[in-house]
């Protein structure tokens, strides 16, 4: 059983289904499809207001063409340095930005702090030329080490961006599971917590590569088209794409696919406590959990095939279990079952 | 009847059943799953030796990041004023590239001449700082006007391209109709005609979102992996991109998809030549097909429900037609038979 | 006599003497200089309103930045394809604007026509997220045929520019040439007629690394100084750069220089046109001369010691010549004289 | 008197003198220049070996080209946090670079300690896509915070980056004041030690501005010429720069200038050590001193016309004094009497 990344997932079957239905006769390319145009109303009716909704399909796409659009080359867009996209993507913030600079701000559990925040816009040297000018803020929520921001938290940092002048852009590549998991609407864990722009991700959680762009302030979204052709990410037959999210957002399937990784990652958070020797190092809040657990037992746990990353290298003993929208409670307990018995046996030999 | 583009098909069978067989369990992210691997083999078949295929998931993303691996930000890519990559990628070549210049060979019938690319080069100061230095040649096959390079005439300019240092990449968004026609080999028409790096497409032939960059020179494909990633256009859920590539390749799919593509563009021009008043402007020697139509006969068959591009504008007078692997008999010929029908009426009218 | 360029002269005495004279006690670095506070007015005065003028020490750097400043990396930038931006500056263009593309608008004597730049627009597919995005209009005065643009048909190219969107630049690597020639103001060849922002040189014409970029749309202004600092073109001490250009605009130096450069032109090309088998190929208008010369002719004035360019490469029979600002009589009377005798010395073998 | 910066000084005579004498008739432009030749031989000789040395006119320019050689775009640049290059270039290296990753390695006293930079690249995830890859590691020396790396610590740092395949370029925009205060050799300080490329500064040590980038690895050297023409970095009037650097350079004028400056940030050092209250915050071992100052003393310096930074903004009792060649004694001693003066005052206040 693999519990490395909920993108280790195939599709949900609505999903697979509506890709399926999507393919009857010849469509305009490139989103002049009825398809697309039916999904900017989905996207409108989930934010309750008028946004601008744009599919692409990778993670990296959303955010890196988002953050195009809201900071110049010459630009700092401050983010936590576990972020994804200072972490993960290869620079493709700075590729799409054309060289705007990640300024960094660490801070507890994946988040960060309004304070830090503040205290980093006041030594940026605000309209001095010798220095990067300030120009966004991207969270990411859930975060990096699986925990949350409620919307007062991001309404705070929000409003510190704009009364500097920064756009706040939110990386949701589980916005679905912090959705699900805070049981807020989607506008209140967005826009209305201030939230200029949004990665909204599907592909972790029953997509085969589905994620949208969302504005909610309209004048940043207007080089959005433009950027993503130019970043080769406008799919002539676009309708595969947005049947996936028009499918992913009906009838909520979207959050009841995030509320079972959610219950999973609980149910493995719960039993992971249990086990004698293990650390959750984080809230569990959404559906990633980070653990310290003895080495025997994750090395007992990959002999018995599961799956799951250690974090920083072959010999950490800080391990990240991701549960997704497909996770069983039989998986998450034969994980618990091995990781229990190999911890117990090590704690033997010691004794 | 839509005869826009190829691109505003859906699907083949095979390859939607391809994506929803893909589905099965967990599979590493990031192309690290089995599907991906034996892809690279297939792919080795295919091409009668080892190459470097690195699936995508659009055209676009395919020629500028193969181009990217080609020629330094300081570089000149030589291609014609009517490339796909010169006019209709918004500039995403300058983007992944980092700012190198394309330079425009015109030439007739969308191909470029060996000579005129020889002059291009004697011209280009090679070596003068104050020039960007010749690095890459792109040509399209089958080309945007619907025309085909031969191998003869891809390996005359591939010799002048390495005899100056210059890699030679072939965007071959429709290479499966250049193939299907021409009846040669993949490897003649691509490395043995000293092809370096090719733009293997699918999506127009019936995938919903796959193309591959196939390196036949190892050593520009070195930085392809950090480039893909970096330009947001590495799927973590790959499989599913992989699985399209796959069943194309299955059994010859792709070139029964592209022979009935081209049956029924030879269909079409026929048709066209013989109605009075109608001028096919290039050899159809593939699956699209640019001709000069009385205005009223365009203006009628599009009232008749028909779909295709005037090529400049609305009041032009060249038509492109593009059939595709879906493209059936009757549609063609209810085509026909329509702008026979205002081709006539606006005959006797003048009368 | 070396008439290969003006860019081979040394600095006017003038210059050099501010230079020497700016050398007192220490200064404020990056510009906060009393000298270059002083210039901002000369350069209001020169233009006889408010300016935003910035200077830099080359002309790559002037017109790249200028260009960065008006036109988005998804941008097009429309120049002659003999301009200095597209022939002379390795893709410096590309590299500020991060991926801009310079469309190219052929026209006789180095000069676009006004109904060219129009059918260029009809056709640039604007608001299509496909092409690349009319964005700046570049013009070079005196143009690289050596002939001028007049204010009215700057004008008229400045008002298609403005109806559609676009900014004009103006590249005056020798707008003093053009300004000295045409007996005008610099208020009626730039920002009277239109001129958005203007590359305004003085290296050519006495400096010996000078030039300014001079805004006279503030809009546009705004992201320079980020932009020429991120360039590396802020010079810690500036006031040497602006010590040169407060000389160069003292009691009109710049203009008694350019008509220098421009008579003794005048009286090369004058000479020129009365040596048999010597044809001149544009209008001179300023102090550049483009000749097709006999070869004998050529060799011999080689031999004879003047430099001069051959225009396209080593068999070339078209010539540049170009007078400086301190080119004297004697030796442009004495090229002709080598010339003539070598022109005639072909002529009687031949005979 | 000005310590705010070196780079608040005008020219030292010499190098004035050079400027003019270079002003003798025409020269070939664009570096082709008997004088820019001549500086290669001098180059040579300073490091006692044959080198790539190329002229440029501010060290923002030497800097991000010479990384530009070094990083690919997805590139990561090991750097302190408080490196010029990061702090104070408004994202120069990102531009040239094509938005290569400055990765922060803090440390103490501006300096990096080899451990952490191994450390840095153990975390660095070589050869996996999802990162920007370890291309290059830049020291400055003399540091940030005014304290020198010794020969034996670069070395061990270049020995690790040559480890793992990256190239170590040296930020010299003081190489000057720590050649001259280390008592080595500048082949002892440079490529002896490790060093693949150095800005090598002389604008803050006495030219109005001048650098040369220096590269003792010839391969990376290049694509030089390319990248500097399209920074817009290559003067067409290059003898002016080279008469700079070779005035500079000869009969060991640099390091008699710099020494002056170091004699002069002792004699401050020590001055200041000795006024109660005034703490030291880094071993001043070159021209740069930083100190904590008691506000009532900063603030009656300023009074009495002295000019210094408080470093972090305008409550800051940390400021920095910088000296330079043209530092006197009496200039020093006068901000010494009056800051003694004023932390005395304030003292018996609060007495």
């Amino acid at each position: 059983m693999n519990f490395a990344s909920d993108n280790v997932t195939g599709a949900a079957p609505e999903i697979l289904a509506a890709i399926a239905a999507a393919n009857e006769g010849p469509a305009m390319p490139y989103g002049n499809d009825p398809l697309t145009k039916r999904l900017a109303a989905a996207f409108d009716a989930l934010f309750e207001r008028t946004v601008s909704a744009f599919p692409v399909a990778t993670g990296s796409a959303a955010n890196s063409l988002a953050l195009a659009c809201m900071a110049p080359p010459y630009g700092a867009i401050y983010c936590h340095p576990e972020s994804h996209i200072n972490m993960d993507e290869c620079g493709a913030p700075e590729l799409f930005t054309g060289g705007a600079k990640l300024v960094l701000i660490p801070g507890k559990a994946g988040k960060i702090a309004a304070a830090d925040f503040k205290a980093a816009l006041a030594g940026a040297g605000k309209g001095v030329v010798h220095h990067v000018q300030p120009a966004a803020i991207s969270l990411t929520n859930e975060t990096e080490a699986g925990t949350l921001y409620r919307p007062a938290e991001i309404a705070e940092i929000a409003a510190i961006a704009h009364e500097h002048g920064l756009f706040l852009h939110l990386d949701g590549a589980r916005f679905a599971n912090a959705v699900a998991a805070l049981g807020v609407s989607s506008a209140e864990l967005s826009w209305r917590a201030g939230v200029d722009a949004l990665s909204f991700g599907a592909t972790k959680n029953g997509a085969i590569g589905a994620e949208a762009v969302v504005f909610f302030e309209p004048k940043i979204a207007e080089s959005f088209g433009y950027r993503r052709k130019r970043g080769g990410h406008l799919f002539s037959k676009m309708r595969f794409v947005s049947a996936q999210l028009e499918a992913y957002l009906k009838d909520g399937l979207w959050l009841r696919l995030a509320r079972q990784a959610n219950a999973m990652a609980k149910r493995l958070a719960d039993g992971l406590a249990a086990i004698p020797g293990v650390e959750l190092l984080f809230p569990v809040e959404a559906n990633e959990i980070f653990a310290r657990i003895p080495a025997a037992a994750i090395e007992g746990a990959f002999k018995d095939g599961y799956v799951f990353y250690r974090w920083q290298g072959e010999r950490d003993e800080k391990c990240r279990f991701v549960c997704a929208f497909d996770s069983k409670p039989q998986d998450v307990d034969g994980l618990l079952a091995s990781l229990r018995r190999h911890a117990q046996g090590a704690a033997r030999k010691r004794a």
